[in-house]
């Protein structure tokens, strides 16, 4: 819970279905107690904040690197061998080659959460040779939707809440990124892993997807969308460059084929989606209150 | 020392430009201690037992990708900034492309040991992006030589040592692998990191090199000259498939072309380096006694 809330939990904790265990992700005996008789791990646990991790390297070593060793570790002293890891687009570095496919060159880390993302990755392969687990990672881009509480869309809106005739974004504006919608990505995972017949699926044990829309949008375009969303016409104040912090990627575009061939469709807009979290942050403003 | 000796240390000793500190590479109070005024950390520390990654795994984790990322940080809060990291052709997993060059598509790894390395890597590129570090990465293939206590010449010697009328060889003897003489390997290091004037150097603050024989020699060829060095005929009992292990990889030829460029040249052949190995461990057989 570090960066989700127990309000978030509300409607699953109507189901029968739901169990909730408040624990860290780094602790064994409590990943131990939860992962028996579980038949497949998502591991989503993460530092998201690729940011701070100029400041808080070791952030994202415990909390991804670390922590997705705790997880197989945890899953295999129990027994289950099956495993959802969300990596990222970062684990990429830069890429040459857009839209940006699974099989790419050994990128160049340029953030130490793409490097704890990458490190992860490889502790799941692994896994899956030396002890038969079976291993899905997943690249995202940056996701969009209900409940996010970071990245652009969360810092333009607070900052517009707070002071709504400027807006200051990171860089020239000029970045291109391609976004997710949350529901889409969480489809994605369950049609992948899940849904699709064991015939049907990828002979190998581990496997990885890219999963993002096969659009991008210019930073200063999502700001404009924001802005019309909240009714305001600020002054927009640019940074310099084409990088909005160290470690940002003036580029995200990954290429969904391999996914896309499953039948998984994203049905969200990059547009629609950055509005929708502008109407979802409007309409649950506490969230600001919880990321000082 | 978990696999160094301090008798390796004799004649450095004698040198009044070497200084020895016994320490825990994830002990950051140490580490930033030995480090303080230091203008290049040369960071060879590692679990190099690959096969023992299935039995121990949380050991490449500490030791590997833990002590690497400890190395760092300590090198950040004392303010030195220039590192040589040694990973390893292990690193790529099972390549496709043979002789390998640096650039290569992103492996899926075979090993806890490859995947610990390659977290590794990522780690240092992230520090030369985000705290401006110089960063030098060299993939090793098997290493050969004095002082050397693992790897299958040790192995083959200590067996026929044992039980001079037969040698068990894991896998079918096919494998086909380049080695490096741990001279060679060390005067690479110095050439690329230390001899060549800063106006030859490559632009960038990352680079990735490997290092190796542009040569493969057979598992079972690699027998023959230890027994031949031995004065052996002993029965070799094969197993089978083409992997000695899991997480051994088949073929293991790297591109050295970059490392080649700097003028650097090895010096010693396989076999050759096979026999001198040999001949070291015969009149050094204390070795064995270390490593039960």
């Amino acid at each position: 819970m570090s960066t989700g809330q127990e309000r978030f939990l509300e409607s699953a904790r109507r189901s029968d279905q739901f169990t909730f265990t408040f624990g860290d992700v780094l602790d064994s005996s409590t990943l131990r107690a939860v992962m028996r008789e579980v038949d497949v791990v998502y591991h989503m646990a993460a530092n998201a904040d690729i940011r701070g991790g100029v400041a808080s390297p070791r952030k994202d070593i415990e909390q991804n690197t670390l922590a997705t060793f705790e997880v197989l570790e945890a899953m295999r002293h129990v027994g289950t061998g099956r495993i959802v890891f969300a990596s990222s687009a970062a684990a990429l570095g830069e890429p040459e080659v857009f839209p940006t496919p699974e099989r790419c060159a050994i990128p160049v880390q340029t953030s130490l959460y793409g490097a704890s993302k990458m490190a992860g990755e490889g502790f799941v392969a692994a896994y899956c040779e030396s002890y038969g687990f079976e291993g899905y990672v997943f690249r995202f881009v940056s996701l969009l939707g209900p409940r996010y509480p970071h990245g652009h869309v969360f810092d333009f809106v607070r900052q517009l809440l707070g002071h709504p005739a400027t807006l200051t974004i990171l860089g020239d504006g000029t970045q291109r990124k391609s976004y997710l919608h949350v529901q889409d990505c969480v489809r994605a995972l369950i049609h992948i892993c899940d849904e699709i017949r064991p015939e049907n699926r990828p002979s190998r044990q581990f496997e990885v997807y890219h999963l993002g829309l096969p659009e991008v949008c210019l930073v200063r375009d999502s700001a404009q969308w924001i802005c019309h969303e909240m009714g305001l016409a600020p002054k927009l104040e640019f940074g310099t460059g084409n990088r909005g912090w160290i470690g940002d990627s003036p580029v995200v575009l990954l290429d969904t084929q391999k996914a896309l061939s499953t039948g998984w469709r994203p049905t969200h807009s990059i547009e629609s989606s950055i509005r929708q979290t502008v109407r979802w942050l409007l309409e649950h403003q506490w969230i600001f209150e919880t990321r000082k």
